[in-house]
């Protein structure tokens, strides 16, 4: 580690390129390592987390004295600390990706050519992954565990505020690596909090870098989509759209709204807006605006809807390209499935869109012609979520269309080559 | 079309700007387009391009005019030359990409949830795709047809070189997709030469714009690497390993060596390196030497290979990392599989490497720790293409690890989202 306090932009730029070459370097041994030699090594880390956990706890308590010293809001102070609940929830975090089935090596597809030629797609590591994250210090583990299962070699880029708490369980990582004989490069966390360090991974760490991911606010995302000269897996934000159409149950409809909106209004599968069919208006509308009031949720609404209920704010243009990730919605009537695509096609993120409907018709409509990452029927929208896709853990969710598009878990931190067997063919 | 010879910098950027806003018009309806419907303005498109002959051939013979004065080598003028049968062959290769299978909507994977729910990944188009390329007018025609197929909009810059040509083939792909109903701007070309309009494509045209396909020589493919702020699908060059292991078969050997370098060397799938296991040195070299000797190939080796095969010059470090594109060969001595492995991942360009041998555990050796995009045993590496590996076209070869590897196909230029059919689950 360096002294954080002599550091220079120039010793950050050589530190950087440092780190790239020795992380490079590791991926190479790691894409070859046996399934086996990954599972021990997860395994010996989550064991190195649980003995940790005095270390974790103290280096924690440097952090949230600091952070309280610094005056960051008590959100913040929450999503930073760390207690042996947590920590015990990120061993088992770790032994969960452990347990999951190893993707290198796994053949995709195969088939046979007329000229005997045997031709396989099979899964192989990305490379080098570069992760920059804010103050939770449990993304360290996370992260780090994923990313190895996949047999990449990671750099970690945590918040200056969780330094030192990442700084403690990425000791750990490193020890569960050391124990099972994997090189300790291969999970590397940036020792010095400069922002330059960040600039650094944007340019790409002179191609030893292959995708970074961001995990954090809104500005971090932005910052890292807009500079990045390497691939990045990210969603900018979730505005996500439940319709109900004419032919939506209304009861499973108010169950669903509820649900999607109010479970937990700060995930990014959250709805932001509900769009209900026109022809509904006078059935379907009032209960579930209803339901949604007495739940705790405050409502932005178009003229229209505003005439047929009363308890709400009018809506502007604004309101339908916003993220509340707050207990409140936008509402707007439309005509049939048609509208509810054209608004949505409009205004969304493209990350997750919910259709309830009995009509089989308007669901194929509502699935054919919306291009988000995820679509679903007679869903809540906060399905959107690599655990319940069955992914056992996910290192986020990512609204591009190039490679990994929803939850990104082990399969989605991978690429491909192809094996193909012969006997002898040449090509005529 | 815009007259070429007012074409100020500022008018290309608005010009390039507007074909940007227009493919992604046309995307939207293009990516719900029925596959009835790309293959009957594939169809009509190979019907145009028959009929159109006289006028391809007249802009051609502008182009050929041209260039001659110029003074194109004559291997450009030979890439650039149309005649009837390569007429013919465009529009057949066009009738082979209506045949094949529509990708759009197909259900890559599906599996259900212990809640009931089922998840499905659904393959959909990528957007709009640009196509750099230089001299060859047949490009326009493969690389729009392609993009139509799996339901991209493509924008197609071609090299002044092949301007009149590739606005006559043009015109007939336009008159395809007009008699098909859909959107003429789905297929757009770039109708200016200026280089300033490969600046704006590599700047992504405003968001407008999700994937170049760079295809030509290394230097175009080198600014595209270099430049472009969108992911690129390519490969700068294919430094392609052949391997004799001590367990091959030697008539084996020797017929793969002669097609693998001879059949055609200036293809990128063509081998510039081969690897002779030391143990085989007294039996193999000398026979597979003489008969690329024999076949018209020139040989750099090592001092060891030197001292075995008179009739050689001397290697030089740069040949081990040289595309020769040509009938000349490095050759080397290597220890066993591990020595070729590492020879390989220190000097190849991951395009394609083949081993000869009968040993199963060499194969799985170099199957597994070889990263590159194809993998060959006991096959030419002249079969690393599209076509051979029954993907029916390609666009080209990428050896990124991003989304694309190996040949791009119709499948290729995909991405995918997820369908989720519930029955009214919220998430607990």
């Amino acid at each position: 580690m360096l002294n954080m306090n002599d550091n220079s932009r120039q010793d950050t730029v050589a530190l950087m390129a440092e780190i790239g070459r020795k992380a490079r370097a590791a991926a190479r041994p790691l894409a070859i390592a046996s399934p086996e030699r990954k599972h021990a090594a997860l395994v010996a880390m989550a064991e190195a987390i649980v003995r940790g956990e005095a270390e974790i706890l103290n280096a924690n308590a440097i952090d949230m004295a600091n952070g309280e010293e610094a005056g960051l809001s008590p959100a913040m102070l929450d999503r930073l600390k760390l207690d042996p609940q947590r920590i015990r929830a990120i061993a088992d975090g770790i032994r969960t990706i452990a347990e999951l089935p190893d993707p290198v090596g796994d053949v995709i597809a195969g088939w046979d050519r007329p000229n005997g030629l045997h031709i396989e797609r099979v899964r192989t590591p990305l490379g080098v992954i570069g992760v920059i994250y804010e103050s939770r210090p449990n993304v360290t583990a996370d992260a780090g565990a994923l990313c190895l299962k996949a047999g990449n070699a990671v750099i970690l880029r945590g918040g200056s505020d969780s330094l030192n708490s990442s700084g403690a369980i990425h000791a750990c990582l490193v020890e569960g690596l050391k124990a099972a004989g994997l090189p300790q490069d291969a999970i590397q966390l940036v020792p010095v909090s400069d922002r330059a360090a960040v600039g650094e991974m944007l340019k790409g760490l002179g191609g030893n870098l292959d995708v970074i991911i961001p995990r954090g606010g809104r500005s971090l995302v932005e910052r890292v989509q807009t500079e990045a000269r390497v691939p990045v897996f990210a969603h900018l934000e979730g505005i996500c759209h439940l319709y109900i159409d004419r032919s939506a149950d209304l009861d499973m409809a108010v169950k669903i709204a509820v649900n999607a909106k109010m479970r937990r209004t700060g995930i990014c599968g959250a709805a932001e807006t509900l769009l209900v069919d026109r022809a509904v208006a006078a059935t379907h509308l009032v209960p579930v605006l209803t339901a949604l009031r007495d739940a705790g949720c405050a409502i932005r609404a178009d003229e229209e809807v505003l005439s047929l209920f009363a308890d709400a704010a009018p809506a502007t243009e604004d309101d339908w390209r916003t993220e509340y990730l707050d207990a409140i919605i936008s509402v707007k009537l439309v005509d049939g499935v048609a509208g509810a695509i054209e608004h949505i096609e409009t205004f969304s993120s493209h990350h997750t869109e919910a259709i309830v409907a009995e009509d089989a018709a308007a669901v194929e409509k509502f699935f054919n012609e919306i291009d988000s990452a995820i679509l679903l029927h007679n869903a809540s929208t906060q399905f959107a979520d690599g655990g319940e896709f069955g992914m056992g853990a996910e290192i986020g969710i990512a609204t591009g269309k190039m490679h990994a598009r929803g939850p990104v878990g082990v399969e989605q931190l991978t690429s491909f080559k192809y094996r193909v067997r012969g006997s002898g063919q040449v090509r005529p």
